[in-house]
């Protein structure tokens, strides 16, 4: 493993070696219209090499993912039991980015994707999504661009390599292989292909629906490095003392200094592990037609009141001169949600409010969510149990908000799905003490429990993927 | 959380503040004559309170544990489907150590336990092992002592607090808390209770079945703290350049020094997230009756080859003046096993050849083992299939093993079971190149992992727990 700093000079590069973000973005444009993308909603019974039962929705190959229902009793939240369908890919996916030093800066190879799901149709995606099998076995016909890189890739090469999990609402236990490796080679860059810096891309993120699910993920992953705050010189960095006044530099500090913390790791291990051993996840796994609450008909799998998301079928027809085609299940939301960090400075660095949140899905009970997170939706209309800190982010005052913008998840299971993405930061009368279930961490903290299985989950990476430091 | 020095202090110090070893064992003998004991094998259907049925035998009220079929598929190693018992207990259970300084050293206090399993009946387990519903739940009548220390500890006096897995082999996901917290309070000690210290309960290791599994997981998890290797003073430790040239001192740096490792901790999330990836692990829960090779009669639960284990059925009857008795399901091996850590000098520093095992009751996947795993036995007979490092640790000489003893399984579940656990110095010429699924780590680096959920196996953590450093 080389060191961090690449990295870091990377995100801190905000002009690549081969395209400016505006020009990135018309080239989204451009390759969004070299396509064309037809998605029909069909009936259940129109899914082609599909099995539509009333236990199970699956392939007729029992491979990519199924829908199934499932009972959950937990004693976390105010909700004890309900049910509801769910994912099921226990496959483990495989997300990876090639990267390579142009003009002494890693660059990123990205890939313009269409996903059925999609608004925009096309987003930058990471260099390879592939499947277990894909990459597993050995190359027959139809592997994915780039495989090889990967498959063949040796050890000092690899610059990150983690599992990380999927949303725990939506998938039942999913993970990825998140990896990112380095090559010195030339490499052939398809036409929908193309390289940027970390910078770019996390500029990228503050445009809505750009940069898709899995490029975020892969990149929440990235360390920077980790210093002592009596340590750490970043002279280099910038010599205007201007951007020390800024957020950004206050935000990469959080990143960087590993002390100055409110709690040490120990501690926040200690507070996980209470939390862990207090609240319980029971899942059944129940036939679809018989979930209670759930209307399961020719058309759809809905909540009787139309809430959280529905299951939906539709026919796929993407191409241009050439025309692919299937059909499939989708996940259609019931309306978009929120998920928004609150951070706050203490002990003179940036700590951020987090949340230990249990979801039916989780790999582990509980994973580290954002400050507020509400992807079913309705946190407009405002619940009978008001969200804790909803209001502080949806009054936020404009000068106190780092980051807006609305972001899409996995275009291949979720049908037009986008989140609204929030970072702000809190005036200096909010608490320092926090209700129960919740911590204050410091970025270079969330990092730590970042690295190793399943401690953060999907919403939160996400915001860390899209924190700019310049 | 305090500074670990508390920890290393006490480890380092051999003769405690109240008994000498020599007297504990006394102590134990004595604590082990005041009681009778008497187990006998009843037939399954003189089991009170159980329910022994074709699926499952369990208590009548649900809790505790069950006893349960499982249908096992897997691409890891070289069987890749089988059928056998397991037992599924989803609580987590709850294992604490009160400690407190006596003459400016770190004591623990320890119970001598009986478990029905236990060998020798009497062993030295921790302060408080108690169920969820104990913790958790409101004080009924038959709380047990020390209960209250831990239900009313505050964070600052928490010196530990982890979540850690039991054998995967037979137990399916379970997971105990593991607890350490510090009182400057007057604590009454009962008559089964000694404060003993660090370096005491690591001596006491070397005698067979004397420290229960309950205090070796325990301990195992307890930091001593982490260095550059140039920042390292260790001349307050011991004066005599003598002490510098023992394997105890090396094994003390290995676990000090965070340098010069062989590979980096990115390195070893990379190795494990490519292992997790490859390796598949597919549990379906079957009936008791139905497993295949298993013959499931009315004495007992048995493999067709009188292999690995049994299901058995013991009447207990424990008590000197009041008798307390009841029955319960055990498990009982067929042979011993035997778990041992390799051990070699690279880079100046000692590194452990860790085996990256996958068993069927693993929570994911795979955890870090100890280099030779063989828990059903059979080891001393050889196999067809050679199992790797076998003959270089049988056949090890006297001067090149650091560890050898024989320890028990918790007493609560298995039937007289005790496992051979040694750890041993490859000598030069023992190869830097590794096997497949197998990696060198400092003992630094295993204590990171260690940290974090469900890395290390139980066998590679009671080795751990056996290393003295003086």
């Amino acid at each position: 493993m080389k060191e961090n700093n690449i990295f870091l000079q990377s995100a801190l590069t905000v002009e690549g070696s081969f395209m400016k973000n505006r020009q990135v973005v018309d080239w989204l444009k451009a390759q969004n219209e070299k396509v064309a993308v037809g998605i029909n909603r069909i009936p259940f019974r129109k899914l082609k090499l599909w099995q539509v039962g009333h236990d199970v929705i699956r392939h007729d190959t029992g491979k990519f993912f199924s829908i199934i229902g499932i009972n959950i009793r937990t004693n976390w939240g105010t909700v004890s039991e309900w049910e509801q369908p769910i994912i099921n890919q226990p496959e483990i996916g495989f997300l990876g980015f090639i990267t390579k030093e142009f003009d002494g800066v890693l660059h990123f190879l990205m890939q313009a994707k269409i996903e059925p799901g999609n608004i925009n149709h096309v987003q930058l995606s990471p260099t390879l999504q592939a499947t277990k099998s894909n990459y597993t076995k050995a190359h027959k016909g139809n592997a994915p661009r780039y495989l090889d890189y990967f498959r063949q890739v040796k050890p000092e090469q690899v610059l990150l390599d983690q599992l990380q999990s999927e949303q725990g609402a939506r998938f039942l236990k999913k993970r990825n292989r998140n990896i990112i490796i380095k090559t010195d080679e030339e490499i052939p860059v398809y036409d929908n292909f193309i390289w940027l810096t970390l910078g770019q891309i996390k500029a990228l993120m503050n445009i809505d629906n750009v940069v898709n699910m899995d490029t975020r993920t892969v990149i929440s992953g990235i360390p920077f490095g980790s210093y002592q705050a009596g340590e750490l010189d970043l002279s280099w960095l910038k010599n205007s003392s201007a951007y020390r006044d800024t957020i950004r530099y206050r935000l990469l500090e959080s990143v960087l200094i590993n002390d100055k913390h409110l709690h040490s790791i120990d501690t926040i291990i200690s507070f996980i592990t209470n939390l862990k051993s207090i609240y319980e996840l029971d899942i059944k796994q129940i036939p679809l037609s018989s979930m209670k609450q759930w209307v399961y008909d020719e058309n759809e799998i809905r909540h009787q009141l139309n809430k959280y998301f529905k299951v939906i079928a539709v026919d796929v027809e993407i191409g241009n001169r050439e025309v692919v085609g299937w059909t499939q299940p989708m996940i259609e939301p019931a309306q978009e949600g929120l998920c928004a960090f609150i951070c706050k400075k203490i002990n003179g660095i940036l700590h951020f409010a987090v949340q230990v949140k249990l979801e039916c899905g989780n790999f582990d009970i509980v994973e580290l969510a954002p400050t507020v997170q509400s992807l079913t939706g309705d946190y407009k209309e405002r619940n009978k149990i008001p969200l804790l800190f909803l209001d502080e982010v949806l009054n936020a005052a404009p000068s106190s908000i780092i980051y807006d913008s609305y972001q899409s998840e996995e275009g291949g299971r979720f049908y037009r799905e986008q989140n609204r993405n929030m970072i702000m930061l809190a005036d200096e009368d909010f608490p320092v003490e926090l209700p129960e279930n919740f911590i204050w961490m410091t970025l270079n903290q969330l990092y730590v429990f970042l690295k190793f299985n399943n401690y953060l989950n999907i919403q939160a990476r996400n915001l860390i993927a899209s924190l700019s430091f310049i």
